[in-house]
């Protein structure tokens, strides 16, 4: 691991950039809001550590009442037992030889669930369990749009919850059904729609899974982007998102109710980054490409100043481009970029770096940062 | 950082994955290939560190004849030298005060260059220099058609030249001329002619620093796309190609003179993958997202197959097409893909798992990954 790029007190203008800075008065507003949220919609939280991979954060939002936390990875879930959350769910499949056993390790610490698609995978599941004379949570990973993992709703979900049932290592834990492309459908109507049409596969498979005596306990899903809407449904237990805490340019795209950009969380997170070079009077670089920021939901926003576009990244450069009316940055100057993609972002970064005010009061360890 | 994927000494198929996994005699080709090319064409090499973060690489790379590496960044540059090189240029500007005060210590422990675009950031390289005592070694860096850092060919290079000439604690040590947006023009006469052109603006430059009495010591650039092409002019010293250790999928698609894809590396690097989910005959799930590759260079490519297509990422997953004709790919089978590009890929990785034939060799941290 890297060594921090700041000390605790010193002032903002002092960190080391590029850096991943927190605004600890912002995040905690978020934090709280979403807590409030899963209140009064009704629902269980279990917020996604894929986010942060920080197992301080994740203990902030069991704090205000999350149950658990969701990991996608085998290594994120060690970093988080590990680093005190004593309920895990994998949101994923696991099927490596190595990980499988991992996992079951970790189930033996822990309470841990993983997903599945598939009666082979299961069996192998079921096989080492055995082998470490563990019990596990399997959910049955359900297709209910996002086109990526999981069975189709309805009979094949039912085969393969009887499949998971009838193995002795394994319990059959319910549903994981999460709408990956539905959280960035930008016009709320939309993107409520496609919630709601999530919920009711999932709502009729578990109708199915129930109807067949089998005992159906939670159905899980939803992001920064939909949890608003999967609780209306009355189908879902729990929401799974994690955005949340610190957001991104991408989520700034959503649109609300009332077509202005969604507000309900603020942008905690930016990446700190320094001008290096100021070629002419149209443009600048800094210190921040591909491997201090994702740019694989586009690019990053300079914060709060309209005037200047982040253009374009190489590996260790970002060009920013000036509109005529602007002064622009010279070098040295500090400019704060939000994330286009927060979740990959982070996993660039060995510390997040927490300020009040103008100062540094934390430094927190992505732990699981490059933990697969 | 994170446990090795792997053991020294267990077959291909028990690594876990997503592992980066190096074919060692490739690489060893690739190596031998340059170190040649280098005295073929009569110039020095100082390859590129920013590609592997891995001092034992560039170990390998000083033992077949390399003068020293670059870096791109001081955390870099650190890990560079503590790994056993004792002479790195940094091929960037640097401007973080912290970040100036370790590049003039590391410059007390090693030879350390670096580029400067900026008379003011020259002054403070400068003081830094004066303060620790040390003296440091200071190249201009010059925009040969990248548009991203440097001063202008000609005049405005020779008056920062002549600034830092006369700053006690540096030594004008010659120019940066470093032509990146040249490496991947596909068509070969294109690329050799943008890469002449730089050349041109570079000799003109030095020509006219030298006319003014200030000896110009050396002119370094070049990249994988180019290197053959800057020596022709007689202009460069040295140059700094980094990918071809490894290859990738952006670079397989340059031409070579005959219009085929250009062959003189080979593809020794690639991103071992486990399948975790085959929802239909049509497509399979790859755990290895965009945590474990870059895509801002193009999607990877399954190597050997043409009738599959890694047609997108998310966070912790790659969705693979088949064509109608293939059998596809069923969960626990392993895929090798070419990353798109190399090195934004690698600093997601803690490992590179060394292979020949079928078993794993060497296991190398790849100690400067997220070293800013």
């Amino acid at each position: 691991m890297m060594r921090p790029p700041a000390e605790i007190g010193i002032p903002l203008e002092e960190v080391e950039s590029p850096a991943l800075i927190l605004d600890l008065d912002t995040f905690e507003r978020n934090l709280k809001r979403l807590a409030d949220a899963g209140r009064r919609l009704g629902v269980r939280l279990r917020p996604h550590a894929k986010t942060h991979k920080c197992p301080v954060i994740a203990r902030r939002q069991m704090a205000l009442g999350a149950v658990g936390v969701c990991c996608q990875t085998v290594g994120e879930a060690e970093a988080m037992v590990f680093g005190g959350i004593d309920d895990v769910l994998v949101t994923n499949e696991v099927v490596d030889r190595v990980k499988v056993n991992r996992l079951v390790s970790l189930a033996k610490q822990a309470r841990v669930a993983v997903c599945a698609d598939d009666a082979g995978n299961a069996e192998a599941l079921n096989a080492a369990a055995a082998a470490f004379g563990a019990r596990l949570d399997v959910l049955v990973e359900v297709n209910v749009g996002a086109n990526r993992c999981g069975v189709e709703p309805g009979r094949p979900a039912l085969v393969l919850a009887e499949a998971i049932a009838a193995l002795p290592n394994l319990n059959f834990a319910g549903l994981q059904a999460y709408h990956g492309a539905a959280q960035h459908i930008r016009d709320f109507t939309e993107r409520r729609s496609a919630a709601l049409s999530a919920a009711k596969k999932a709502g009729a498979t578990k109708a199915l899974i129930e109807g067949a005596g089998l005992p159906c306990e939670r159905v899980t899903g939803a992001g920064t982007g939909t949890y608003r809407f999967e609780p209306e449904s009355g189908v879902y237990d729990e929401i799974q998102a994690g955005s949340y805490v610190f957001m991104d340019a991408d989520y700034g795209h959503n649109l609300d109710e009332g077509g202005g950009a969604v507000s309900e969380f603020e942008q905690s997170l930016h990446i700190l980054a320094t001008v290096v070079s100021r070629p002419d009077r149209a443009r600048c670089i800094v210190n921040a490409g591909h491997k201090a920021l994702s740019v694989d939901s586009g690019m990053p926003v300079v914060d709060g100043d309209e005037g200047a576009r982040y253009v374009g990244a190489s590996d260790e450069h970002g060009k920013i481009e000036f509109a005529e009316s602007r002064r622009g940055f010279d070098p040295g100057e500090r400019v704060r970029l939000v994330p286009g993609h927060c979740d990959p972002t982070v996993n660039l970064h060995d510390w997040i770096v927490g300020y009040r005010g103008n100062h540094v009061e934390a430094l927190w360890p992505v732990a699981a940062r490059g933990a697969f």
